[in-house]
């Protein structure tokens, strides 16, 4: 501002967060969560704030459903028909049709399924005899670790070899050699958002299958599952879908391979006949051959109360909220933030940027400890990353203005 | 009674159940228990009746460590330490010393981590390069049918053959083919206990590794997993655990396998540096390694606090009163259902039965459907079986005597 001469013409940062959120759509949202006055919450990309519906409906599911029905609710109560119901609930979020996507077992497990599921469609590996010769995986370098370790495994009980890669690198690498590809939509680290729509298409003209894991862009963004074909998709619920630590993760199996899906946990739900109780498996049809054991109860209801705050917002809505957040943060950073202190490695355009803004901080774990003891909760990634993650269904431009504001002030002393 | 001259001499069941609960030492425990007068709850053995510990503990859970203090529970919550934390409240109940227990996932992803794992051990299977030449597993042909379908995919992915067998033929099938046995503790469907100390001893006589499934055992009947050297085990909580619907499983890996311990799941919270966020894995130690995705917190610590129902309370005393349990409910069955109508499917010798007893009857779903109406609830299994099962924690000799007495008058007419 000292390049004016009169300051006072030009709006301050406050008010401009003034401005933007009486313009705001989904502020009447953020009243569906339970959230404290004096915490600024930027940290949803890990554990989402809790819904307002959630406590009650769980205390019901735990004394009525549980405690009076007992085993009668499996069918009284839904519990048998969650894991499908539940991923109908989340199918428009990701740009599924229903019948894709079912609920249950955390991401790691899924994304096994999927990725061995992959392989198999492809008719990859080894002892499928069917001699595709695909008998690699490639996996994105820069994923959250999980995945990398979990693909190892798929490659090792599939006969596969593994390849870690920048995904950008991935269309380069291809080859008829490949059975799958397996990557992260957005990067947990820089929040860089990776070009799903043509990456996939550069797999498919391989030959390959493509899985993506969601984690960090369903609920935040547009991911169009069915619209760009994508094959198999997994993705967790207790960031941007905000369904409770640790709540159970869905996989998607798209309607084009759900009757060859083969998955590599084929347990009694998922088979064509649960209570037949027959020796011979027989997988189910649908989203349904994706479920292993019995659905976890508390959690996955806890999940489906938790999804309630989506009633009536579009993904479109929270998309260009998500962006104006992550802009105006930066521009609060480079306004309150001295120079050279921080530097941003989360990308400036929209197209390659998820919903979070990452800052590379030399002394990052100190500074997040103090933001956090000042009410400004991120997280801190080793070794020097400051993670900040909007989810616009309960951040608004003044949680934005003063997170930067309390960081500039932490960092200068 | 038609030879006693004077039958008010004898005392009637009703009597009878009365003295046995007067002098029943776990009949306090029942008040621990969230359970309704009028019905006589005997499907404890699929579902645990609401321990009155839980709904107030979730409640905590979910409003105070994931509202207030969300991601901050990780740590101060005690959330990260959960699934060893609550292994080691359920080893005692398997005669397991500490550290060899971890809680997540389900029964069927378990017993997948625990049948590859053990035919790793064993060195068998192929791929390995240990040239063991252990390639068959054995299984239990009369499981429940998901440990058969999940060891049919491990025998696919480690390169092994599969073979189901009944419990008692597997001595005389055992060879130095077998990398790995899969046994059931309790036939879930007419509660025959097996004789682990003796097939376990058999099993390793072979070189064999033996994986015991103890969903229908554990919290009834005393297990000794360390006492007879049992390779891996797993189980479920939901049923004599009492830790709520589709609650979280367990593995149990034997201290003198966690080194080489290989799990086909390898997560990142099964690290032994998960936030170190390394790309190349390397496996914790200790039962951690048997973890793989984040830890599902509400089911976890409703489990936990359901666990508390068993304060002060020995697996000894609980076996005698599961005995003396299933005893009355057969002499009550002798004498309050006409002759031939049912048959009792379950073993007669104390030390081939569990905690529950199967009746076999000819019109058994209509049976069943009549009782729960009248308000004893069990459980029936296609094609004729009544199952009942005693949960010695909150389960009476007045409501065995009640449930044979409404048995009897049900298929009476």
């Amino acid at each position: 501002m000292s390049e004016s001469s009169s300051p006072s013409l030009l709006p301050s940062k406050t008010e401009i967060a003034e401005q933007l959120d009486s313009r705001d759509e989904l502020a009447k949202v953020r009243a569906r969560f339970v959230l404290d006055f004096g915490v600024t919450y930027l940290d949803g990309n890990s554990l989402g704030a809790l819904p307002a519906s959630v406590p009650g409906r769980l205390d019901d599911v735990v004394r009525r459903e549980w405690g009076e029905l007992r085993i009668r609710s499996w069918d009284e109560s839904g519990w048998w028909t969650a894991p499908e119901r539940i991923g109908d609930r989340i199918a428009p979020l990701v740009g599924a049709a229903a019948g894709q996507i079912v609920v249950g077992d955390s991401t790691s497990v899924n994304v096994f399924k999927a990725l061995v599921g992959a392989v198999r469609l492809a008719g990859g590996g080894e002892g499928n005899g069917k001699g595709s010769g695909r008998d690699e995986i490639l996996v994105d370098a820069t994923t959250f670790p999980t995945d990398g370790y979990i693909a190892e495994s798929a490659a090792r009980v599939t006969g596969c070899t593994l390849r870690a890669l920048e995904p950008g690198a991935v269309p380069g690498e291809l080859s008829d050699r490949t059975a799958a590809v397996l990557l992260n939509h957005v990067d947990y680290r820089t929040g860089r958002l990776h070009d799903l729509p043509a990456l996939t298409a550069a797999i498919h003209a391989s030959g390959a299958l493509a899985v993506w894991d969601l984690c960090h862009s369903a609920g935040a963004l547009p991911v169009g599952l069915d619209e760009h074909g994508v094959d198999l998709a997994v993705g967790c619920t207790y960031k941007y879908l905000n369904g409770g630590p640790g709540s159970p993760a869905y996989l998607y199996v798209n309607h084009a391979h759900q009757e060859r899906f083969d998955s590599p946990l084929p347990g009694w739900t998922s088979h064509a006949d649960p209570f037949g109780m027959r020796p011979e498996y027989a997988p189910a049809p649908g989203a349904t051959r994706g479920r292993v054991g019995t659905p976890d109860i508390l959690s996955m209801l806890a999940l489906e109360a938790a999804l309630e705050v989506w009633e009536g917002v579009g993904i479109d809505a929270v998309r260009a909220k998500s962006l104006a957040l992550t802009d105006f943060f930066l521009e609060c950073v480079d306004e309150y933030v001295p120079e050279g202190r921080v530097e941003s490695v989360t990308p400036v355009a929209h197209a390659e940027r998820g919903s979070q803004v990452a800052l590379r901080c030399e002394d990052a774990g100190e500074v997040m400890r103090r933001l956090i003891e000042r009410g400004v909760v991120g997280d801190f990634r080793r070794p020097d990353v400051l993670r900040f993650g909007f989810t616009p269904l309960y951040v608004g431009f003044a949680d934005v203005e003063r997170a930067a504001r309390v960081l500039g002030e932490v960092v200068a002393g």
